[in-house]
């Protein structure tokens, strides 16, 4: 766990701290009906530019409990963000609560009506009188567009308070909260958080934890925090520097020690994702790869594919969940399914190589394995798969078994077992000529 | 989006309402290190149960913040539930900070530290003098066993409030809340809440409101709620029934009358998403589906295979990213691909109708267009999509234009194209004989 102070220590660097609370507003969140991550994406943001967080609520469409919470919040922080409640219909009142906090009406931006109406135009449907509502924006504010949706969002500023009004769904509030809170805030801050990110595979985070922690303990500026996701583990070195100040000489000497203690795990730095290291090493060799999966069912040429450019390097995926279109199509040999049975090394390995046949790519992947939750044996338990790359220049099986617990468990392995084949991919890349 | 007070109009029904907050401890969720999905899953619970909730909120690991909060939280809700804050380190300081506002003291409870001590002699690590603390509970509470973890939890109840102290880690929390909590304030309610999710797929949420506006409206018991999400939107009729007495007789009217007014939308009730619905249809009539997939890469599939028995109507599915894959593995005329390209309505057909002759499918389903952010033309701009579906009963070409702006344009477009693709088999199942 990471105590508040310690995180937001500033290396001796003078900056005036300020503080933010994050204020979601809207039923759905209230019943359960969905999940705030927008809090913890905000929360994120505003840590790594040195913005401290000491409260987050949760509060319905309900105009006097928003003004309540609101009130309450600024008697504590300067800066409050609100997510939601900027909808057309008529329960979304954060607009008009806020307005009247500051004091302020509702006027209409022409700007954002037009938007509207193009929006509405571009996805050829009718667009409704509600929609109108969503241009009204209160009187003075800086209007922030949403090329994602219909709904701007806005900064009011008044006496040293600045409440800023984000939509409710994810793809619209982040591209807001990037291009124009973000910048919004820092605009006046001396100093400024700047972050890489190393990416590893292979390694727990209790386990990583363990090899660095004399590193992470002993860094401030930098500092170090490890974050564990879905099988993988990033660790995050953030130095303050001056505005313009080079940040390399501060992050480069604890990258190079973390690359000492753990680089064998290291698949990239900055590189967003284990499917965009594999694609952007593919691109850079001049590569193509192509994918044979069975457990998976596309999850893997699916995660290849939403890299931007993946038409460079991929050309043919096939999913081959029944036996007889692995033999068939990829050419199994039926002795090879016959005698090993499907989830087995020896028919991941025959997959593999025949999608590259099939394909003509350099490098050819496959999966085969039990997802469950149904379909287990005692022999071969849900959490079985095999995962194996084919290549001149590197040829691998790997056996896995995956921990197969929770409602969620066939989406785990499926994604746990996609991530190996893209860390196969990537390491086949690394190696061919 | 639903009103918090048409939601809970109790229909005429009296039960005494109560009324719940949730309180989140921990600076891992103030950083958003980690995502609040504790809360969500309670207040589901919650409202499932006809506890109203009208706040929740998130604080740090420090003792006077969250006196302040729970003090708040006790002047407007008899119920207070706790997440996190009960580990082993120093800064885990929830429950001395709880009890101390109950005016108790923290007193050893010998069966939870037994459970402790066998925990760690189960996974054979040493106990360190921390885990003692975690038996430490307030005087005359009432203890909840965690058998996922180390960490119990418990109630206290004083003066008519009640405090629900909860582990953090979900698979601690969530039994503990089923098992413990729940049964503890539901043992003196007459009524509950049950509800059902009408699914529909075509039709924006601002265009149905409008359409159901006056029914929305008039339904108090059931209620009647929309809820948007990634293209699709949901309606939850929500009915409040004694103890033990049959819903049907108060959902059922309601869901007819929507289906007079939107049926043609309705996907399913309950079903949870369009590939189980798919999915379960195929397996109804005994049909096959087949995937030939290029902007998609391989989503369709995906989301097939999420669902639990895909393999009964699921055996293969082709990713043709290249020209060269859609004529050699999916039998797509060099002629077309020439003369209309690879984006276009009659590559889509012969896609389509190629994965049928592959695999021997019933139902032949194929995707193709801009998923972007490159490769868009004037004519043929980011975002158009051609999707196709092959059957004896069934055969159509959509042609769609998804908006394509802000950063996850290409995930959105992409996504929302498989959920076309996930929607014509549904169509082309039932049209099957």
């Amino acid at each position: 766990m990471v105590k508040e102070n310690d995180y937001f220590r500033s290396g001796g660097l003078s900056m005036k701290q300020k503080s933010a609370e994050i204020l979601a507003i809207g039923t759905e969140l209230l019943m359960g009906n969905t999940v705030n991550t927008n809090a913890a994406y905000i929360a994120r943001g505003l840590a790594q530019n040195g913005v401290n967080v000491y409260h987050q609520e949760v509060v319905g469409d309900n105009p006097q409990r928003l003004l309540d919470s609101l009130t309450r919040a600024f008697s504590r922080s300067d800066i409050v963000i609100t997510t939601g409640g900027l909808g057309p219909t008529y329960d979304d009142l954060s607009k008009e609560t806020i307005a009247s906090y500051f004091g302020r009406k509702l006027v209409l931006d022409k700007e954002s009506l037009q938007h509207i109406e193009e929006h509405f135009r571009a996805i050829g449907r009718p667009m409704s009188d509600n929609n109108r509502k969503q241009a009204m924006m209160p009187e003075g504010c800086t209007i922030f567009p949403n090329p994602n949706g219909t709904a701007p969002g806005c900064a009011i500023e008044q006496d040293g308070k600045v409440a800023f009004m984000l939509p409710g769904p994810p793809r619209e509030m982040k591209p807001m909260f990037e291009h124009y809170v973000l910048p919004y805030l820092m605009k006046d801050s001396d100093t400024v958080l700047v972050s890489k990110m190393i990416h590893l595979f292979g390694i727990g985070e209790s386990l990583l934890e363990h090899r660095l922690h004399d590193l992470m303990v002993s860094s401030t500026n930098p500092t170090l925090a490890p974050y564990a996701k879905s099988g993988e583990v990033m660790l995050r070195v953030t130095a303050r520097v001056a505005r313009g100040e080079n940040p390399d000489p501060i992050l480069q000497p604890v990258i190079e020690k973390v690359r000492e203690m753990a680089g064998e795990f290291i698949y990239g730095i900055d590189v967003g994702d284990l499917q965009t290291a594999a694609v952007r090493r593919l691109a850079e060799k001049g590569l193509r790869v192509a994918t044979a999966e069975s457990c998976t069912g596309g999850y893997v040429s699916k995660r290849i594919t939403e890299v931007d450019g993946a038409s460079a390097v991929f050309d043919c995926g096939v999913c081959s969940y029944a036996n007889e279109i692995k033999e068939k199509v990829l050419g199994v040999s039926h002795e090879t399914l016959e005698k090993y049975g499907a989830v087995s090394p020896e028919t991941a390995k025959e997959m593999a190589a025949g999608i590259r046949r099939l394909s003509g790519a350099e490098i050819g992947v496959s999966t085969t394995g039990i997802a469950g939750p149904g379909g287990g044996t005692e022999e071969k338990p849900v959490g079985l798969v095999y995962v194996a790359v084919d290549s001149d220049a590197f040829c691998q099986v790997l056996e896995l078994h995956i921990p197969s617990r929770g409602d969620d468990a066939r989406e785990y392995i499926r994604y746990i077992a996609s991530s190996h084949a893209l860390h196969l991919v990537w390491k086949a890349a690394g190696m061919a000529k």
